[in-house]
């Protein structure tokens, strides 16, 4: 395995690849890399003759006042973790070399961008979009890895590969949890004992919001109280938005015909975790 | 030489060539090609294995009010011209396909894109930098040809394709002017007999730029009211803007020390023309 952390030479390397027609994987992440990375590193090995896993802490994605400097960095935990995986290149670049002092240009996703987290983060899915974009410039992958929890990314992903006409398929793989349900998150580990076992509220919500779709409830606003009134209970809990949203546009439901995605923020003291599930409505009789 | 108006099936010719190693030269054009256009198509021709030239009136780049729908097309001519070259793949995409009703992703080089033309034709930069950015996805070129005239165009776009590393190379390409010095444009059929007559001011301003200079004047706001002052002069002209810029940054230059980009747009009637010159100052004496 190679750690590679010039751009022209990631380039170089990718462009070799693609020209002896092997295909190439890639996994785009910010490192402190956990279960919920490797899933998606796995599945990328099993596709592709080619992996590469980017780690790179993005500062066009941080706001003002967020987490950018506190953020976990492990390279040579990472690095370990990719070697065991079996992938062929990291892509380590300097943040110097991937914003040069002139740098001008960025990736914007419309409507999409200033919903949910957006609202919360100015500029956040800005900069998710241009690095993407230029890491896929720089990688040039058949097929890149997302993961589920972060929901809003991946819809905006997908929106903006199809609307740029990217040459490449965008893969969504499932979230995967501890053993009690909290979604992996580089963050889970700014947590203290008492925030990580009350953690568990997100995960706790969201199958509640399941068992009460399953149960026939329809009406967004009333499933969205229900959950608020749950997490409230749970000492040290804050939420930051809660929403029953169209799985591809974002956009509010109101009532939940077939597919939703039900999503929420929530601080535990000033950690701020996300997740979502996807719920189905199944029809319980005619006309429902 | 095919014409191939669907993407994907653009996007499959491509991605198969450059398995092949194949060299792809791409000419980006809105169709109504003169001899500035073959230009930029017999240097794409002389420098790689495969050719594409696209044709697209792109209505991103059109301001509300502007010539989108008068401007100038004729494909079967521009067929005949390209086979004629030696072209093999004319992309001839439609509209519809390009921006999708749910289209929403947007491309944006900041600062270059707000001054010159930018200033008096807003979003049209933006729409360049997001067709750009999906042809170079679909097309998949080694190199990129554009022409000088459009001076700043050629600078967003040389900015865009570094900082987002794009996997390519840019070719600006000297323009190509009527035997009476007018630089070639697709816009100058909208031209009377008379205005076309009037229309050598332009060339004339900035040959008079080049003069001053040589004979040693430096500062750009006298160079900039002399040139006016031609320019006024020419029945049925007026200027919308004329500057003298740094090449690079297009940040405006009180004196020329080496090189600087004399820019103009004037309209003859309601037909807006645009022209650019680089013009070099020598030392004349030490100190200088």
């Amino acid at each position: 395995m190679r750690i590679i952390r010039d751009i022209k030479k990631m380039q170089r390397i990718a462009g070799g690849w693609r020209r002896n027609g092997q295909r190439i994987g890639f996994v785009p992440t910010m490192g402190a890399l956990h279960e919920g990375h490797l899933s998606l590193v796995r599945r990328a090995r099993r596709d592709n003759e080619k992996v590469v896993v980017s780690i790179f802490v993005n500062p066009a994605q941080f706001a003002a006042g967020e987490d950018f400097k506190r953020y976990p960095r492990d390279l040579s935990g990472d690095a370990a973790s990719c070697r065991k995986e079996g992938v062929d290149v990291v892509f380590y670049p300097q943040a110097r070399q991937m914003y040069p002092p002139d740098y001008k240009t960025y990736v914007e996703v419309r409507d999409l961008s200033n919903v949910l987290c957006g609202k919360f983060r100015p500029g956040h899915f800005r900069g998710v979009a241009t690095v993407v974009t230029k890491l896929f410039n720089i990688v040039q992958p058949d097929s890149a890895y997302f993961g589920q929890k972060d929901a809003q990314q991946a819809v905006i992903i997908r929106h903006m590969s199809r609307d740029l006409n990217m040459p490449l398929s965008i893969e969504v793989i499932p979230t995967m949890r501890d053993k009690d349900g909290l979604a992996m998150s580089s963050r889970n580990s700014y947590l203290s004992p008492q925030e990580r076992s009350n953690a568990i509220a997100l995960n706790q919500a969201l199958r509640l919001a399941e068992g009460l779709v399953r149960f026939g409830r329809r009406d967004a606003r009333g499933i969205i109280a229900e959950l608020e009134d749950f997490i409230r209970r749970i000492p040290g809990t804050k939420i930051q938005y809660l929403r029953i949203v169209d799985p591809d546009t974002l956009a509010p439901l109101a009532k939940i015909k077939t597919r939703a995605l039900v999503v929420l923020a929530v601080y535990l003291g000033k950690t701020r975790l996300i997740d979502n599930t996807i719920v189905k409505a199944k029809r319980l009789c005619r006309g429902d």
